[in-house]
């Protein structure tokens, strides 16, 4: 059995994207839920199951019973950040396929920038392998994850000959959408590659441009099976396909010791079922949201999810490929570096509104839109489709 | 659709119970899965999925590195402590109909008596709804889980009139199993009603005997298609029902805001999906493994999973009624009180051995065996059958 095309997304809801949103995580969390249930033309009532990160502060309950909820009877959670981002829209399917639940809300509210920031470096106490994986390495020097993962991106660039201006191209592009995307935190601020090539090195070759931001905000996403879908407010959004992905030699932020650090295994996994799920082929996808905690992280991406060969994203992204028009639109929101960091979660939505034809950025006619995940950690990925 | 007899458990495994493993969590944990998939006749490369509760530190792709693992295409965290206990295999029956994954591992190890103490009392950090609710009740006094359970079982006895001697038969039960299973803290040491009521008071009504113990151990279970079961080395044990639930007014520990204190009103909504995913009733259930952190609670578990009315518990439990030979064998293994307190899991280790006819304490012909999990937080529970 594939889980493929028999739930969909009915609602989304997000909050404003901010620096300082002035409320709680909870209350956040709510009013995104409260605008996605209201895009779906479903009521509070409805609501029997819910789905987050393991990183997020709201508990279910609290969200539940200040929504007005009645009976909950499905709630789980992934772990490992941004690497978690499609995988709430995967449990989701799940439950509702094995008729545990009929309608999940996938959440995801945080006040990264004014409450924390996880870009702050240090070592976190405890003991755990995971944990001592991380502090290890922050010991050593490599104290956030833009150092981490520069590691990873230096060697490509030795490897297949990517430059910075390669990586330029994906910076460029993304706040080309954003400068269009009332949403969006760099709204009427594009820059050209000048700009980019001129901009703060944070962790080499890391620039400051290709630094996802730190956000507050939230967002929502309400899913059902795809024939109640059809009752609903607005166009389904299909589930075509939603996979996890970790791989032998997994590891947590830092990946230095696989196989080959270039290349998100990961990643591959996940592409590979969802591909496999969806009966589609790369040559299928009419637009993608990849997960861009880093901007050249999205080269990598591209590869594994299979739009090029190994190395040659750095030729595939050129000439405006990769913006609105271009063979393969990609976050057309602006992304996590343009438009906000809701840990992935905000590109959900941009990918249903893409489908619904309401995004500010329309791919005309898009039908397919694949979404991914934080890449060097466990990773998910879904594939969306009307 | 309902989930019912499409997966099986295939295998089990346990480390020792202990007060000092003298080993890692992450060891312990590795031996628990090496164990179950021995006993399932399966290999290390056939797992593709991991589930386990958001309190487990031993992160899944340790696990699955250090345990010789593939490719990992699931892996999924339910939070809320032992409430969570039986929502892994519910997890596991999820990905495996959704065919999402084929092997999946739900697993608990912890040194939770060697590193750290969930009763230790305290404030804990942390400025979330849940965090501030706990501390809330800290600072009042309710310092400890025995503290704030406490409460219910004062109000349970003023509106029922259940006694100290009527918990006591649920402890002097539970020893009585532990006293002859070899795996139990326990073991060759029974207790009469005159020991339980000699016993030291912990927190008013619940005495040192009705307190589950705190233990280093792991334990892990194996899921699987019900046709692959069929052909592995074990008599498949078939989830029947598996479900969560929390209610409108659910609340972490301390539920005394809710319309009825003495009732579980997660623990019936669980109870309800249960029985209709089965198609079984009250009356079906050959023994019950009920979630025993202080075993006064069983009363209120008894009630809600509907083998007695309420405020009733107290005369069904008479006269050896949840004893091996009773009406209603519960812990057979000797519960949390008796054996080993594995959040729950090495409850549900024995919930399977009862159904193939491998427990110590074996109730003759089972064929329907309840296991429940944590109540007064969000829970969980499962009907597993032969």
């Amino acid at each position: 059995m594939s889980l493929s095309d028999k739930t969909a997304i009915a609602g989304i809801g997000c909050t404003e994207f901010s620096h300082n949103s002035g409320r709680s995580e909870l209350r956040l969390t709510l009013e995104a839920v409260t605008a996605a249930l209201d895009d779906a033309g479903l009521s509070p009532a409805d609501v029997d199951g819910l789905c987050t990160f393991t990183f997020d502060n709201t508990a279910e309950i609290e969200v539940f019973a200040n929504l007005g909820g009645r009976e909950l009877k499905f709630f789980s959670r992934i772990d490992y950040g941004g690497g978690g981002a499609c995988a709430p829209l995967q449990q989701a399917a799940m439950a509702i396929i094995s008729g545990v639940a009929e309608v999940v809300v996938c959440y995801r509210g945080m006040n990264e920038r004014s409450e924390y920031r996880f870009g702050a470096g240090g070592i976190t106490p405890g003991t755990t392998a995971v944990r001592s994986w991380i502090n290890f390495h922050t010991m050593h020097g490599l104290r956030t994850p833009a150092a981490s993962m520069a590691v990873l991106m230096r060697r490509y660039m030795h490897e297949y000959g990517a430059t910075e201006a390669d990586f330029g191209q994906v910076a460029v592009s993304a706040r080309r959408h954003a400068a269009t995307n009332p949403a969006a935190r760099f709204y009427e601020k594009p820059i050209n590659l000048d700009d980019y090539m001129n901009s703060k090195m944070i962790a080499e070759p890391f620039r400051l441009f290709d630094c996802c931001q730190e956000s507050d905000g939230a967002v929502a996403i309400v899913v059902v099976s795809a024939e109640r879908a059809r009752d609903l407010r607005k166009k389904p959004v299909l589930i075509r396909g939603a996979a996890q992905g970790a791989c032998d030699h997994q590891r947590n932020m830092h990946p230095y010791y696989g196989r080959d650090i270039t290349q998100s295994s990961e990643s591959m996994l996940a592409a590979r079922q969802l591909y496999q799920q969806a009966g589609l082929t790369p040559g299928d996808i009419d637009a993608a949201i990849i997960y861009d905690h880093f901007g050249p992280t999205v080269l990598l991406s591209l590869e594994a999810y299979g739009f090029c060969g190994r190395g040659e994203a750095k030729d595939f992204i050129r000439d405006g490929a990769i913006e609105v028009g271009g063979r393969l639109p990609v976050n057309t929101n602006g992304g996590q570096v343009g438009e906000a960091y809701i840990h992935g979660m905000n590109g959900i939505a941009e990918a249903v509104r893409q489908l619904r034809g309401e995004a500010v950025n329309q791919v005309q006619g898009a039908r397919h839109v694949l979404a991914t995940a934080g890449l060097s950690v466990p990773t998910s990925a879904v594939i969306l489709g009307v």
